[in-house]
This record gives structure tokens, sequence and C-alpha cells, in this order.
């Protein structure tokens, strides 16, 4: 401990020392950093170094040392004073407990492909989940993004028709014209009949349920088998419960430029376009908070989000891009 | 629009002859994509091109077909649907209306040099804001980012300490002796005399609003005349609103991660831990609500969101520096 005491007073005199160069150097306005006596400087200094509580503080001093050693015209000076500045960053990195703490969600860290490919299990593949608002331009994103990966695409809609086959297989239903003849584009009846038949089917859950379940197979099995985007479903959350590795995104943009977009892309009248925003974010809020109980669109809960109006489509894609330029190669 | 009419069931007709032959190649146990007759499929086919407000269910057949088209063993039939594909692809965003509509918030993206560097002031800096949760080590990353690039560090503690000497200097000050002798690692104390004496200063503004316009000054002053990045104190906003271009990014991690990280580098228990850092949440939502009667911590209001426990230090100063990339040299 007094060998330590020892290093905190000479790196503390070196800071010291550094920043009265640094003023003699500039001549700045402001006058030096540290204003009091040496004696009285050298104990705060020390101080700081030995109570980890007030680190910060440390940082800030020695940051307002070099801001201005930046501004130094003679350039031996300028150099010369960076070199001992960063001497004693490295001198301090090396006392105990001086380096950054690193903060690190390890169980997600093990699992996220974009920090760290070297320690996810090398035959993951590389699985891109976007959670979007209505209007934020998601779904084209993902699209885009997949062909230019040259990767799968899935989509609600596609799901919904996956699953909606491995039902009929699974039933072998008969009535395969039946189901041929099934208009996807209109909309969709229940009789009782058919409530009664999903009712047997799904082994007593609701049908919401258990197509959630049987989705949650599904993505689980792409995501262990192929590079894919996946956009919503919850897919995020389903993988990591699941321990399969994958990248989260949460694309979103104001309100207003979602609603301008929607009206644009849509053709929707104001006022029908802010009523369908908004019930869309109450449906995208309560699917995921009921299937997940975790709260949507909560920065904590992805690895990065997104504005995609503070970079347009094609900008967006470059940047998810480039995020996951550092991927292992097949 | 007759034209279009026939450029549109021509088009249809090339998606459904694709998917009968992808299925052919592949003989996927699901089946086709388009399970009904020829002409019900064109129909609807076109009509989801012609009517835009599906046009997302188009984009989700194609994707199922380009997924299975991806699984063909055979290399010629693999490239001959593929090529197919994207020249349909191609056509179809020939198409009027049919190439996305991109997602813009005009203002915002001539800002964002981030963005389009093209688009943004060529004499603009390179400033990087960053807001954070206390906790998850955002001024680690603001400090370490900024060495790595070499620019200037700003922080809370900078701000008050650079204000409190302009403070000085600007009254004049006689007994600079008193200044010297301050201890700024000690606790504040506020007299009546001085509170009289701030109440004049600041033209009757109360001292936090004073500091909290001298300082969006500071702000503004700095992002004009240097590259440097800025850590907290709504300095996004406050360039927002005074069409300074600048990054706006938001670090945060789950809260049981922060708390984790708290006890590590302030060695603080967990029951004081789990109180300071609801109180410091609390603090930050209020003042940046206060200033900005914007949201605090919503994906919306910035370019990026990082979740620094899912990288750790080191990778996310790496993220943000691939956000960058595409920077102008100077």
């Amino acid at each position: 401990m007094a060998n330590n005491k020892d290093i905190y007073i000479e790196l503390a005199n070196r800071i010291y020392d550094l920043d009265g160069e640094v003023y003699k150097c500039v001549g700045s306005s402001l006058g030096r950093t540290f204003t009091g006596s040496r004696e009285n400087t050298i104990r705060a200094l020390s101080m700081l170094m030995y109570t980890k509580p007030d680190g910060h503080l440390l940082r800030s001093e020695l940051a307002l040392i070099s801001n201005m050693a930046r501004t130094i015209k003679n350039k031996e000076d300028k150099s010369r004073m960076m070199t001992e500045y960063n001497e004693i960053l490295k001198a301090m990195e090396q006392l105990p407990d001086m380096s950054a703490t690193d903060i690190v969600n390890a169980e997600r860290m093990a699992l996220n492909p974009a920090a760290h490919w070297d320690e996810v299990d090398e035959n993951a593949h590389l699985v891109i989940c976007i959670s979007r608002t209505q209007g934020s331009a998601g779904n084209d994103i993902g699209f885009e993004l997949a062909d230019k990966l040259h990767i799968n695409y899935y989509d609600s809609e596609i799901f919904e028709q996956v699953l909606k086959r491995q039902e009929e297989e699974k039933f072998h239903i008969k009535e395969k014209e039946c189901f041929t003849e099934f208009d996807k584009y209109g909309k969709k009846r229940e009789t009782l009949k058919s409530k009664l038949r999903n009712m047997y089917r799904y082994h007593g859950l609701n049908r919401e349920d258990a197509v959630f379940f049987n989705m949650s197979d599904l993505i689980c099995n792409l995501a262990r088998t192929e590079d894919c985007i996946i956009v919503g479903r919850c897919a995020d959350i389903i993988l990591r419960n699941n321990y399969i590795p994958h990248i989260s995104l949460f694309i979103s943009a104001p309100f207003e430029v979602r609603l301008h977009y929607m009206m644009n892309v849509r053709e929707m009248d104001q006022k029908t376009a802010v009523k369908f925003l908004k019930k869309m974010d109450r449906q995208h809020k309560k699917y995921y908070e009921f299937y997940t109980s975790e709260k949507w669109g909560t920065p904590e809960n992805y690895d990065l989000c997104i504005n995609s109006a503070n970079y347009g489509i094609k900008e967006t894609i470059e940047i998810i891009e480039r995020l996951i330029i550092n991927r292992k190669k097949a």
C-alpha cells in the first residue's frame, strides 16, 4: 500500500508539472487547471487516485489539461506535452483498480456476434433481429439489407404463411382444394366450427398463443440453420431466451416523420394516419410486453437503436453493414 | 395508366413463373408460394402492385420465393433463378411509386454528419454529443474515444470549472486569492450574501437557469470552433436548436448491469447503489425534460442508442468510430 501511495504522489507531481508547462506554452486566459498550491493540489490529486469514488473528477482534470495542450501552436512543444500526457495516462492504467472497469452483460455478450465474433460459437449464423415502429421503414430496411447480404428475409406475413402451411401439412387436411382456394389477400372470418377445431388443434391454447409458440419454434429453427434477417415477432427475445446468437436492433423515427411517411406510402389522409399509427404503436407495445415482459422500445432492450429518419433508408442499411463489419468470414 | 397495367400484368406473370420454376428445382415440402390458379394469382399480384397500401405483402411474396431459391443445390439453376429474381426487383423499382419511399427528417439530416457528410457545411466540425445513464460507462467511453480521435473532451465537471472561471473573469473579482483557495473538491455552501450577489449577477434568473444559458453559449461556441466530444448537458438539443451540425448518441445499459458497475467502480453496497442510480436517473430525466421539453432516453430523440453492456467499453468505442468512418477528411 505504501508503495502505491508513492506512485500516486509521483504521478500527481507529474500531472501538476504538466499543467504548469502547458500553461506556459499556451498562455490560456483561463489560467492553469490547478490554481492552488503545489502541496494542496498534490494531496487532492493523489486522493482522487486513491479513492475510486471520485475517479471521474481526475479524468476531467486530465481532459482539461490535454484540451489546452492540443491548442499549443509550437509543434515541438505540443508533441512533448502530448507524449507526457499519454505516458501519464498509461501509468495510471497500470495502477491497481485505476483502469476503467468494463461494463458487461456477459450472458448477452456471448450471444452478440456484432461484439465479439471470437467468443460466439463458430457455427453460429448471422441472425439480425429488427424490431421497429410502424412507419419507420423498418421492413424496407430489413428487406433491402437481406438482399444486399444475400441472406433470407422473414417478416410477420411470411411467418403466417409458413405456419399456415405447416399446420395444413401437420393435420393432413384432406380438403387441400379448400386451402388452395384460400383467399390470402381477403379478410379473415372465423366460424364457430373453425373456432372449435382450433381449440382441439392448439391443445386448449387460444389461437394467438398457439401461433406464438409455433412461431417461436420456427424462429429458433431458422436462426440455428441459416443466416437471416427477422423483422418483428419479438424474435430477439425468443432467441435470447433460447441462447441463440443474434444481433438485436430497434428502428424508429419521430412520430411526425412516421406520419408523413405513412401518408405518402399508404396514401392516407392525416387524421386516418394518426389514428392508424397510434393504434399500431399500442398493438406493438401490447404484443411485445405480453409475450416478453419487457418494455418495448427501451434502449436497454436492444443492442442498438437507430433513428432511421436521421439517416434515410440507404444510410441506415449502411450503418448496419458497418456494425457487422467484423463478422467472421464463413 | 393502361400502359402501367400491362406492365403490372407482365411482371405478375414473371413472378408466377419464377415461383413455379423455383419450386420445380427445390421441391419444397411446403409447396409453391402461389397455390391458387394462374389467373387468380396474376389478378392478386397486379392488384398488389397497383394498390400501394399492400405493397409490403408483395415484398413478402417475393421474399418467400427468393428464400426458397437460395436453397437450390444446382448452381446453374440457382444462378438463373436469382438473376430473374433480381431483374424482377429492378423492374419493380422502375414502376411509378413502387420504389421504397424514403424516410427523412430533412432538417435533422442536414445537420447529421454521420449520415451525409457531403450535405453538411464543409466547415462543420466533428461534434459528438453523448447522453448517457449513470453507470453505463458513458463518460469513460466519451473520454477514451476523444483520446483515440485526438479531439477535446468535455463533461459537466469541466463545464462547471470553465464557467466558474469565465464568471470570475467577467466580474473582475478582486479577491483572486479567494478563488485560488477555492476548494473545488469540497462541499459547496451558499450564504445569503452569495445568494443575493448571484441574483444580481444573473439578471434575476436563478443560478441553475443562468448556468444553463451560459453553458448553452459555451457549448455552441465550442461546437462552432473545434472537433470535440460533449458528454451530457443536453448538448444535442442545444446544438439542434442552434442549427449546429453534430452526432447525437445515447448510451445506456440494463439497470442490473449498471448496478453491478456502480458497486464495482464506486465501491458501494447494493442498497446504496440502487438508491443512487434511481436518484440519478430521476435527476437526468428531470433536467433533460425541463430544458428540452423532450422525453429523455427515447430512441427517436437520438441518432443512435447503444447498449454499452452488450459490447463493453472497447467495442462501443469501435462502433462509434465505424459510425463516423465516412467522415470527410479535413
